[in-house]
């Protein structure tokens, strides 16, 4: 048996997330099913994040088990192969120690969210971006984002179906920048809440807008109520990028 | 009677190309339907580049005459809400003299085309970039493009349908640089002949694989002869990306 571990992309438009589900298609099946259709092996994947429907990923990190004697390139051309038309590559594949876990073993995980700021509907973007029409400050944003770096009690920026045991938890950083029609939101801790990152982008725009200031989003961490979260991020500017391992 | 100069944004995959064709749909046709749905009248909308079937465009410009007396900002907003679900976008609207013409008054165009090198296939950038799996040398491909700027007789590069009266054109920028996965190359002219971006593009790759030199470039060119050509790069890839005006 070798572990082999997966960095995958895929947009995550046509799924219903990463895990598999029982009422639509998933990241997950859909490597599963090529696994399947070049070893005859039914494997299961585990990976670092367990990212919604329509959120994406440039560089999520994933492991399999497989029996079969193939090597990691030979393994990853025909994953890609088989993958098509599934909007899923796989960006690189190695052979791990046994006791590499993609989730258990990850110690950093880092986000994106990308949102396109401007009146014009999005064209090539769609999908893969939250479009904001009114202008966002996006300097304010940054600034009041410094609010939420540290350990804190993320209830108000969790979802009713966060599976956590705890709401504590330690953003590393939490950074935002325009890139011209862009304002671009980098997120890193160990781990997240379920929609963490999509509940504090929401907030930010807020205070991008204008409609909050700084003391309005300590009020909300401190509230610790999901009650008086401002905004939920829409899934479709959200991308895992990257996950850390020792 | 007002002329409008349009911005246009559009994902080139759903049509046929820009300008209106009898067998299926093209980026002229959405915009003059969304007028017609607005104002009630037919126009002919104009515009600096004629793009091909599957060819996108940021910075497209193109202008319309309209009767109906409209501000050139309530212009825009309607026409992107009637060009949903179309991929296009107008970014921006503005009203310009009746001599103003958006093909004939066009000093300069520049395009841009979009390779992704790598083996994994294209999850986000599907139909929106040239996925080329093996390496290129994009340093070498910028040396070879050097040969095709200036006054020459482009007729290897330049397609069969090409309505154009001469071959004879002037190129005044051809770059390449690689922006990690990706290997760009920006292309500027006065005015360029049918295909000639593309063609271009397909002999500059085949110099960064390594199967063209320098030398062979130049004995295409020189040729003057479509036969010759090594290859015309996918439109997925290639973008309107600015027109230039006095």
């Amino acid at each position: 048996m070798t572990r082999f571990a997966l960095t995958l992309e895929f947009d995550g438009a046509p799924f219903m997330g990463l895990q598999r589900q029982s009422h639509g298609p998933s990241v997950q099946q859909s490597v599963e099913d090529a696994v399947f259709a070049i070893t005859g092996e039914r494997v299961a994947m585990h990976a670092a994040g367990r990212t919604d429907a329509g959120v994406h990923a440039r560089g999520m990190r994933a492991h399999i088990d497989v029996m079969k004697d193939i090597a990691p390139f030979r393994l990853m051309e025909a994953l890609n192969a088989r993958l098509r038309p599934a909007p899923v590559a796989v960006l690189a594949c190695e052979a791990v120690p046994e006791d590499w876990h993609a989730r258990f073993s990850c110690i950093g995980r880092a986000y994106e969210y990308c949102i396109i700021n401007r009146r014009a509907p999005l064209t090539f973007e769609r999908g893969q971006a939250w479009q904001v029409p009114q202008p966002l400050d996006a300097e304010a944003m940054h600034r009041a984002a410094q609010v939420l770096v540290g350990l804190h009690d993320f209830t108000t920026f969790r979802s009713a179906h966060c599976q956590a045991q705890s709401p504590l938890k330690t953003l590393d950083r939490l950074d935002v920048h325009r890139q011209g029609e862009r304002v671009l939101v980098a997120a890193e801790a160990r781990s997240f809440l379920h929609h963490q990152v999509r509940s504090m982008v929401g907030c930010l725009a807020l205070v991008g807008l204008g409609r909050w200031n700084e003391d309005r989003l300590i009020a909300a961490l401190e509230a610790r109520d999901r009650q008086v979260l401002g905004l939920n991020a829409p899934p479709d500017g959200l991308y895992f990028v990257h996950a850390r391992y020792a």
